[in-house]
């Protein structure tokens, strides 16, 4: 079955990059609130796509943010059931300006389309659609599947948990499919069974009541810009280790088989040094670039401002300084202690004059998957079909909570198959998708699902 | 003479109230190319108002920025001529949610009129022009005056040294009027005679490439916001002294006369505390906060920014970070070294794998003035005769870099006559001018130029 199944999908190869760009083309932002119908759209157009595929049935139903689309197609008794997880909102495009095309008119440029979600994850989306597609065309699925595709994962998922809670019994699966992952490379089929948590916070500091002149008071009154970035430099300690009270607490240990193992599907630092673009690396002292990013908690500023930030010069002393904060968690660090530690530093930190408010914005479990399930097995083989050889087993340093919802609340672990690349650029200007690697992922879709018809 | 032209004034402080109003809703911000036009509209608005005080001439003279409006009328031979500068640009308005009224739609609410621009400067040039009147109203000038207005302070005045340098016969003059000053308080006159310079910057720190992914890459890439903070944070040390290599060379050292005068000139701390809307004073160990303001250097961020700084989260690891740092320069501070000691800090601890851009943006001389001259006299005088009492000699932390231009290029000291107040808000939002002290500055212009044609 399955033969034919990629034989339909080849021959439309063609086809697919033109409805992958219409696909690309709609600005479904989650995080801003000027793109909500273009959120709305992308939505309906998931979907209809859906409902092409023979489903018994497909929904989109209202969360308080946006929506959330369910199917299903429940009739293959005995079979394993298989819940397909996805996203379909994208991140903000800025800086605009360092984008080589426009950022939702996608762009197929030699093997790769730009556009924002190219890879993160419409891309992934339109590959596992794609597949089923072609299953569809072959007859009566010879398993289970739902589908569950929120349009709130580049903003934390606020009102997934909720909503998994609320349909626990309409969700029962056997394992979860989740499609917003990567492989190391073309030519290096991997599979992630680790993901780091996430907790983000905002912190405003404010110091006197309004912007002074800097001429005037400069010298004589505490500067919120200078206070913040006093914080911010201290919480790093000279072996690039975070120092807020308690932030090691209850991190995992790395024994020595799997840091063996993480070594085996280590990327080399050349290679990490290519995809991020720089010529030096960095990070806590005793650890591998893999550790770090995939073992290993880090925090990191994401954003920063205050004061005159526009063109020219103005004197100000600035009343008031702000920062994006996010954490990386690894197991078992809670998301949850999070705001505790960060609190305390600033408590032990914040100077005489200035007062601080934190907000935590988004927090996400992180996630370890039994590697010796047997979906695991028909993911491994299906990897290892396609691309010709077995995949690696890896740690990534990004979050996908939903995945670590899914084990606290349905108690199902998640498959993470995808086929963005690490150089992809995502969250970034110029994200882009190798189109063969989409294609082979086309291929890789069908023989998972097909070995799920077959157990 | 100048008691009836002090009664003219009076008799129409309510129309010159409704007159300000009109000078005050111009939106003449110098730095922002959008308000360009209203700029020149400022200038044509205050030659114009010039035209009307019988002067000889009253030119608007372009400059590679914003114009420059001479105006003089020197018809009394064997007197002073007193050259009056002042600018009629003003600051940009933002935090614009800050203000309780629109910036340029002026408000009086009891003895305050508020808008930009309302103390910075135009109030103050508002009631010299008034003082004009007055006396036009008397007769002939008798003393011999020219006009200097420029559209550039808030910039830096990048135009004025040329113009001064290439008009420098036609400003010849024997002591210049500068009425971009304050006063210490309503009942408390005082006479600025030292100021300070200013050398402002703009730095970009480089990372890697482009923004990256900060879960994929988190922990393992330098981070240009956390190096942009540990730069600032390491620009002062525990003692708050800049740490800047040769920061302090060459800087006056002073002596306990001028503490003595500066001491007895001093505003208290309350009196700071409350001008500043804060709790905490801080700064330099082992000055007083006047000492620090008026006689001390200070590095100040302006304004900081990089990442993602809009509403929601981001989970970016920024590729560049940003920030505007000024100093302010005392005697013997040169303001062309200052670019050196900063780029010996960065160059010292800039780390591995970030690269920085420094640019100079403007920069002022500092100065100070001789207290003794019969010019100061007559300051002295009218400041006694208006407010019943004898003013204070201060030094302000400001900068008023023409004040040293002239000094330089003329030869010519300023007397820095205004009529602002130290809580005024100048370059923050609900900026204000006290409007009895307004009506004051008008009848104190008018016996200085009263003593002027006397001497």
């Amino acid at each position: 079955m399955s033969d034919s199944a990629i034989a339909y999908a080849h021959a439309r190869r063609g086809a697919y990059i033109e409805e992958l760009k219409t696909l690309l083309s709609m600005p479904g932002i989650s995080t801003l609130p000027e793109n909500r119908d273009d959120v709305r759209a992308t939505a309906a157009w998931l979907a209809e796509a859906l409902r092409g595929l023979a489903m018994d049935t497909v929904e989109v139903i209202e969360t308080p943010g946006h929506p959330v689309i369910y199917a299903e197609c429940v009739n293959a008794p005995g079979k394993p059931t298989v819940l397909i997880y996805g996203h379909y909102d994208v991140q903000p495009v800025d800086p605009l300006d360092e984008w080589n095309t426009p950022p939702f008119e996608p762009a197929v440029v030699g093997e790769y389309v730009y556009a924002r979600g190219a890879s993160d994850m419409k891309g992934q989306l339109f590959a596992q659609l794609k597949a089923m597609e072609a299953l569809a065309a072959q007859g009566p699925y010879p398993f289970n599947v739902k589908y569950l595709l929120e349009g709130e994962e580049e903003i934390g998922s606020p009102s997934l948990p909720a909503f998994i809670t609320s349909n626990k019994e309409r969700l029962a699966c056997d394992v979860i499919l989740n499609c917003d992952s990567m492989i190391l490379g073309p030519e290096t089929p991997s599979i992630v069974y680790g993901l780091r948590g996430l907790a983000y916070f905002e912190l405003h500091l404010r110091g006197h009541k309004k912007d002074l002149h800097s001429g005037r008071f400069g010298g004589a009154v505490r500067n919120p810009l200078h206070e913040l970035c006093a914080l911010i430099a201290g919480m790093h300690d000279e072996r690039n280790r975070v120092t807020l009270p308690g932030f090691y607490d209850g991190v995992a240990v790395l024994d020595d088989e799997e840091r063996r193992m993480l070594e085996a599907g280590a990327e080399s630092d050349d290679t990490w040094r290519a995809a991020a673009g720089t010529e030096t690396l960095y990070g806590e002292e005793g650890y591998t670039t893999t550790e770090r990013v995939g073992a290993r908690p880090a925090l990191e500023v994401n954003g920063i401002w205050g004061g005159y930030t526009s063109e020219g010069a103005k004197t100000v002393l600035p009343a008031q300084a702000h920062a994006k904060i996010s954490m990386r968690l690894v197991p078992h660090q809670k998301p949850e202690d999070m705001e505790r530690r960060l609190r305390a530093y600033l408590d032990l930190h914040c100077p005489d004059g200035i007062t601080y408010e934190l907000n935590l914005h988004s927090t996400g479990p992180g996630a370890i998957m039994d590697m010796h399930s047997p979906y695991m097995k028909h993911a491994r083989e299906a990897l290892d079909a396609v691309f010709g050889k077995e995949p690696v087993f890896i740690r990534e340093g990004g979050s996908v909570p939903v995945v670590g919802h899914m084990q606290e609340i349905l108690g199902v672990d998640s498959i993470m198959l995808g086929f963005a690349l690490p150089d992809d650029g995502i969250h970034g200007p110029n994200e882009r998708q190798h189109l063969p690697t989409l294609f082979r992922g086309v291929d890789t879709y069908i023989r998972f699902l097909e070995g799920l018809g077959r157990s």
